[in-house]
């Protein structure tokens, strides 16, 4: 078994994106990447900085940001054959980044270099050798992504071994050795690995994709076979049927192989960094997931659950809170109650575990849960229900009703939104109205209008980002759909969410949680309390 | 390599049936059994007649069948401690399920021994050979399924050893090594597995489950060290992360192992078996499963697409035809002339790649899809789109208006949802109106009650699937939407997509999309072109 440290490299924000139907903002990407921050990853690899104006943009935005473990990575190809490296765009766009490290690609397989490049052997060794030493004299690290090389190896051994050694001659950090048409089996990953390791010095690395089901069973072999740096992508998402997914490797390294990948922990944030990655690019959470999926602690059959209730060894191959996940029985879970305590305090509400309040609690939450709403990210609803249970809610506003209107009268013109809306505070009626672009703008900016005369505090909020999330296919447009809402007051930012088979009720919930919110915390400000 | 034939053993019916939201009725495993019939497997598992009503009408149902290839199994546990093997009313039932083959479970873990069942070491291998035993005396052939062996081989290897040969002195036909937990490395499963090889004559097989995310590997990895039959499941569906993935392990050993699995040919028949099981258990298919997801052999790149088009095997691991699957090039703003004139061919628009038509096309593309359109998942609205720049998009009715409301006035109550629309078809004008759960299915429902009096063929289609995305994070309500939506007729099904800062807006362009790519479809039909 291997002894050094294992180095983990994250390509979701570059491969990952690959995948048919990801896509991130470049604000979602910084997002990301401070959650694999907290993770305690090695790198994250950011973009190609050549490609596109959004990757360009993530550069400039993590210029500005420190980060406790990661180093962010710049992507790129060697240079184009004919070019000096001074004068190569691409090489130019890396250094550009701004950031320390950068990854280039090159041809392992001499398929690829007669048929693609069409240059010779030769010369494509020296493009490898120049690209890497051009930037390892300007940059701290350089790795070296062999693309295709098992299949290289497999056509051509001695020269797939070349194109290594000149990235190495270049001064390349660490030779990643790509599967890129994931077609290998983890008995040849390994023999190969073995193979190139035997024959040159200095860190190898690995980068899967999942084709033949097996990318992450390949990068166990390869570490196996010593590789110390591992490539992936957080839920395996990529192009095709995926990358190498991390969220089954780290653990799978730590927990069963016994090697450090993680600083100590800090593993316990595996599941929160999945599910905060699915839910950024819209996709749903694959509830079988290993490790980390909704149902992989969960059991079904009562002898089952009656043996892992006296011994959870007999049907759990790990302690699911190693990786942030939980067992799930259907019996009543205690684990519940405390977590209600613990929110309680949180915010600063007066409870004890013998309060009924936190068995009501507990029941209306499983209730709203069963109906679709989530408050892994719409805390502010969250501590709203707690207060309205425990009695402790207060009124702002009633609402005596609103009504809103598309009204669609050319065919190449969007409809226009109209929303009308009556409200209470105290004994005085507003009853007032807005356009917007679209019904929910619409209804936002009539419910603000006809609250800001009673609480000027409102001008301070803006909606920062509004997600609408279909709940269960199947049915067309009568299906549930969740609406979840992030404002923030300049100092402050709290999500708040709404599920209804109406969108508009839906986004109602959510624009009226958010309000009562920034209220509430105001009334609690002036008291003296928050 | 081993040499011999590989028998494949299916257990989607039993141990699939234990995933969480997956039930079959007895009719639907009929149907199963004979898909995985034509598919040419050895064995399937129908269930477990002791343990339910439905799995008794099962072996009712199959009785008069007779199958090309498949034998079916029923399955059940070892006699209980105390009763003689003619008094076990499990074995009984195992003999009334009128099939020839049983498959028993025991015991190999000495924990499971000590604490499970309560009986001494000696008492449970005699109550593994003399219930393989009797049932050996009355039916044509038992396997013997060691629950937990490799968690029991690594507490006490002479022991779980000691469990199998009870099982061989007993008659069974096979010995299977589960690893019930999922948490073996595919390294344990190989040196294990050749233990038990060099330790016992006569067949030994696998039975993994994918809590590690290796069940295929750990599969294959058997196969390696010797193992003879291999159980999985369809689309590896099971309980918590699945078991072994038969439509990943079958290719695996057929197209790279070498080993033969199927009658010839029949491996194209994967893909369609496993979006038949994915249909009848009302789940999602897998766009990203291995071999057989629709983005299996996807391509976005254009450098990919290029090289692809040219020879498949600089990014195809192997010929998407051979597990009945194809290549797709997909439409995004990596596109070149070559994705457009793919699609073109596909679509049968004549077009070549001189045609000033192409360029058209590919600027519109681009267009579109800097304004946050997205064709990946909408082939219907792409078709649409070219025939538009074609000149040959048809018109088959005009818009005059519509009008959608949402009315709330009760502050616990849902809004009220109505539309009304006036449209044109021909020298006719309709005008009508529909409630619906929300606005979208309000102006859905609208809308087809104004066009089903013109187009009959409208009422076979369905909306199956909608889909809201936000585009662009930081500007709250007035960002931009797009609308996916499938739809389906029973036959074909299809994607649109709408994009606009209007959310009523967007989804009307993907419904009126919807319907003028069915009413195009007749409409060819008719010609006899489609």
């Amino acid at each position: 078994m291997a002894l050094q440290k294992i180095q983990l490299y994250d390509t979701t924000l570059r491969d990952g994106t690959q995948a048919e139907g990801v896509s991130f903002s470049a604000e979602d990407k910084v997002r990301i990447t401070q959650k694999i921050d907290e993770l305690g990853l090695g790198f994250v690899e950011g973009g190609w900085p050549g490609s596109n104006p959004k990757d360009m943009e993530f550069f400039e935005k993590v210029r500005g940001i420190t980060f406790d473990n990661v180093k962010i990575t710049a992507f790129g190809s060697t240079r184009r054959a004919g070019l000096k490296p001074e004068d190569d765009p691409n090489l130019k766009a890396l250094l550009d980044s701004g950031v320390e490290v950068a990854t280039i690609f090159g041809k392992s397989w001499d398929l690829h270099v007669r048929e693609a490049l069409k240059i010779s052997f030769e010369e494509n060794l020296d493009l490898i050798s120049s690209s890497v030493c051009y930037l390892k004299e300007r940059m701290g690290q350089v790795f070296y992504d062999a693309e295709h090389f098992f299949d290289g190896y497999n056509a051509n051994p001695e020269y797939a071994i070349k194109t290594l050694q000149s990235a190495r001659e270049g001064g390349a950090d660490c030779l990643v050795l790509c599967d890129t048409n994931g077609g290998m089996l983890p008995g040849q990953v390994e023999a190969i690995v073995r193979d190139v390791i035997s024959r040159l010095d200095g860190p190898v690395g690995i980068h899967t994709h999942n084709d033949s089901d097996l990318a992450v069973a390949n990068s166990l072999a390869a570490v196996e076979a010593g590789v110390v740096h591992v490539q992936g992508t957080i839920n395996g998402i990529g192009e095709r049927c995926g990358n190498a997914n991390l969220c089954s490797i780290i653990p799978n390294l730590q927990l069963k192989m016994g090697l450090e990948c993680l600083p100590s922990d800090q593993l316990a944030k595996l599941r929160e960094v999945s599910r905060y990655v699915v839910e950024l690019a819209n996709l749903r959470h694959n509830r079988h997931q290993p490790y980390v999926g909704n149902a992989a602690f969960a059991h079904k059959g009562g002898i089952h659950v009656n043996a892992v209730l006296k011994n959870s060894d007999t049907y759990e191959h790990i302690k699911p809170e190693l990786v942030g996940n939980h067992q799930r029985v259907l019996v009543s879970d205690l684990s519940g109650r405390a977590n209600i305590l613990y929110k309680a305090k949180e915010f600063g509400i007066d409870t004890d575990s013998k309060d009924p309040v936190v068995l009501e609690i507990l029941e209306k939450l499983k209730d709203y849960e069963n109906k679709g709403f989530q408050y892994e990210g719409a805390e502010a609803s969250f501590e709203l229900l707690m207060r309205r249970a425990a009695g402790k809610e207060p009124k702002f506003f009633d609402l005596i009703g609103f009504r809103v209107i598309d009204e669609k009268r050319q065919e190449d013109e969007p409809p226009v939104a109209e929303a009308t809306i009556m409200i209470r505070v105290g004994g005085h009626v507003e009853h007032t109205a807005s356009v917007g672009n679209g019904p929910i703008n619409a209804l936002d900016n009539a419910l603000r209008k006809a609250l800001e005369k009673f609480f000027p505090e409102l001008k301070d909020v803006s909606l920062l980002d509004f997600k609408v999330r279909v709940l269960t296919g199947g049915e067309g447009t009568s299906v549930s759909v969740r609406v979840l809402i992030e404002s923030g007051d300049g100092r402050e930012k709290w999500g708040t969410v709404g599920v209804s088979h109406n969108v508009i009720e839906a986004s109602w919930q959510a624009l009226v949680d958010s309000i009562n919110y920034k209220l509430l915390r105001e009334e609690l400000k002036r008291e003296g309390n928050a």
